[in-house]
């Protein structure tokens, strides 16, 4: 199939290898062109412009940072909306905002393109081994079009409803699940260590009795560590999803007392300095507040 | 080895009857003798006072519902800590407060008498199948003395510390994250809910991804289902988890906010009638909270 | 001095009533012009459009519902920023966020005009009975210009800072300390009523001996009553005052716990159908958490 | 009138002197004899045991740290239950449970006497100046044979119900609004620190608009002056009395979210270090959470 890749950071480059690899036909393009240097060196073609890359693929993927720059490449001058042709499909992969991707989803219907809304949940390790979760949401023949790409780029498809915004409002659940797991342990871990508990011997437990899910697993380790620097995904990242999440949430008129509670984490943790650490350092405030030193 | 069990309601009913299949030379003792008539069928020696079930027992273990309890089958007047032999060990299983198995460890050591604290983890089905999680602190000779029953009674021993306290403290811990995954289900259900995306498809994204603990597929299948009633554990027990959780957490200068969410839904719970409900409704307020009918 | 009024909502016209009874030349702009009647019979004179209002004033004063309200009537076509004279200046009187009175400060002084944001604190009968209090801020030179108008809506003028930005975050702090007051009085009059205290009598108490200010005695009354419905201000008010409060912490990295919650609450008065009440409808809220009836 | 005193502390002196100044007949003890050096000066006689200050009184008055000394000098050996005659009045003024005063209004009333809970607002400098404000609730008959002693003790009496446990549960209910008032205010000076606006411009245009209570001016000064050490009264105060409030809202079945919050606040104090400063130190906690130095 031919396939078009737009965002080459960790997450799109890691995506656009295991297209790669699948056999498929790949086109990228990145604002900063050498971040596909390697993938060119694979096999993929270069393409100039995000509408170069639209205009000959089936399926294009975008993986981009956020609202504004998924906005950005796909109804800005040059977007891929104006590209691509009648009948081909648009997948997003950002963690977005509902919102967005039910406005994108409108523009691609009028032009007669499909549009399928599939955030990913892992981090670029994952990626790159292929691990990562997808879950998807769209028209069910854009979904079924579009399927061969969703299923290489990830070990495992979730579809999750027909309107786009669905996928996004799941991988912000998804995400919300993450941060206040890392709230939880962080609170267990400073009860442990003013109780005298080995800390160590508190995550053996737990990740052996009835708390051994990879969110448990993945995060505690790095609380355990105090794994904050360098980090694997930023405070920012955590403060722009759970913002996304409550405004989301918001629109729907839900109350989500503990997601209230990780935004004034996530903003404690930038008024402390810590925005360029791993979004896991939010454990560490249950840890101060008991008095237990940075 | 000879052992003694006192407190045979659904939890000691079933670790009696796993020391009994692992052949230890039993006697049991229950306020309501009845509940032990089973035991008795199975092989078990009925004693007439918890004092006659401690004078011959090397080691005694005691499952009962609270502090309460706990102080007086153990200190009470025909307690078991004035019959017990010099040298022998009481396991107390009970998740009970850290302060008080901390006096009753010195209580004991006083007598030259052994205490190890021992709550367990898992419910009275898990009990029966010899599937509970063990979490014991306190002296290492008496936790080796009394290994064979701590090993007996589940799948799992995890030995935290060398003060009693400490067992009570991770039991508690363990408990408090439970709760505080059914707070989170909750509001992600509520949140999906209405958004359109169907709850049976989230918790299936959900606990086939990163959140696959028992926690997550246990307590989301009662969420998904609604089933609060019959209860497998109450509202009132959840209630008293967290009031114990909260005063040792004071105790030690640890604040701990979700934990404080958690006692405003319990307290609401029985605010709103369902004191015998199964803890997971909690789940439920998230739910009205957004709009959504009971 | 020549005045320019724009929006004549119940706060717009009770304001440039006060303009008219201080001596002032007046001329009225609504979108909605039979909103202007009673003004023009009054003597003020009715200007075709925003642009027409402003051109013939020295200060131009709006009392808009909104962010967006504020911004096209400024920087909109035929908005007043391209039709206010050099070396006039408006006065923004609307609660909306520091960051729009901050582009438009900026925005009026490229074009040589002075800009001061002065949101006022009070109701429309507060306001007709000139009681409002204004908290203005903006350059020296601009205050000093517009104060015959700050001083003439209000019983009293505070100026907070030269920044624009300052009266907004200043205001919304105000709507803050409202709602987390009505929430403290919820609770008070919750555990009040469920320990068979009368709530009229608590009222008495708080109101004569520490808490008897302003914000105690108008609110406190209307929860008393429980007259919630016709509204003062709205739920809905309430909601977007809140997010403009967590919106402008959040620029400045300062997390509000209660706002936070306050913010949960008008939520669930939203979802549970009450977003045209009395905002001081949250105070039912906790009353229903514990059980007590609607 | 012959009135009896037990308990010297800052209050209990000042209350006995506006006793003597009122005409009364004192009689003074507490453990610590030489507090009432002075006011044995000033006419008081001194009693050799709380037994002997409650022979002689019509009205016994006492004033102590928290439940379990009223208990003690109540009905523990040598108390004035067993020693005050048939008839007479027992008037606790302190700020404890209102599960005690209801036990000690059983206790009083099987020994024929009367018992009424008149906790008292305000601070020792205010007691001395016969400015407290006083709470009273128990039967009517007692109430009004107390009535010359609650009149002379502070500037207004309210009585608040014929449950003796009504008063308590409003006297924490006023100090859960001063704590809560503290958290609100510390949460707008943060926030407007941050802003660059002057936190005493802020103070004078709060409190002299629609924030001008007491609570507003007394505490809001402490937080402006961060005047938190010598304390005026302690963090372990505040602790004690919102463990109270939420005990008594338990008991109740109401969930109170700000209680919880102001909990938090309490023990990461003690946390801090700052168990000895004026309970307005919590509002300190919003500031540091805002990235602000100590």
């Amino acid at each position: 199939m031919r396939v078009g890749c737009i965002g080459l950071g960790p997450m799109g480059v890691a995506m656009a290898r295991r297209l790669l690899l699948a056999g498929h036909d790949l086109t990228v393009w990145n604002r900063t062109a050498e971040k596909g240097d390697d993938l060119v060196g694979e096999g993929a073609r270069r393409a100039p412009s995000p509408e170069d890359a639209a205009a000959h693929a089936e399926v294009v993927v975008t993986s981009v940072a956020d609202d504004a720059a998924l906005e950005s490449v796909t109804l800005g001058q040059h977007g891929l909306a104006d590209a691509l042709s009648r009948g081909c499909v648009h997948v997003s992969t950002s963690t977005v905002s509902p919102a967005l991707v039910q406005r994108l989803a409108v523009a691609h219907a009028e032009r007669g393109q499909g549009f399928v809304s599939a955030p990913v949940l892992g981090r670029p390790p994952a990626a790159a081994n292929g691990k990562l979760f997808v879950m998807a949401a769209g028209p069910p023949d854009a979904v079924e079009q579009a399927r061969p790409v969703l299923e290489a780029i990830g070990q495992r498809l979730f579809v999750v409803g027909e309107r786009a915004a669905q996928a996004n409002l799941v991988k912000l659940a998804c995400n919300f699940l993450i941060f206040s797991t890392i709230e939880q342990l962080g609170e267990v871990f400073a009860l442990a260590e003013k109780g005298g508990v080995d800390r160590a011997r508190v995550f053996e437990v737990l990740t052996e009795s009835f708390f051994g899910a990879p969110v448990h697993r993945n995060y505690g380790q790095l609380i355990l560590e105090r794994a904050y620097n360098p980090p694997g995904a930023r405070v920012t990242l955590g403060m722009k999803d759970t913002r996304l999440l409550l405004d989301a949430a918001e629109a729907l008129s839900v109350p989500l007392p503990l997601a209230s509670l990780l935004r004034d984490r996530f903003i404690a943790a930038v008024a402390r300095g810590e925005k360029d650490y791993d979004f896991t350092v939010i454990a560490q405030q249950a840890a101060e507040a008991a008095g237990l030193l940075p």
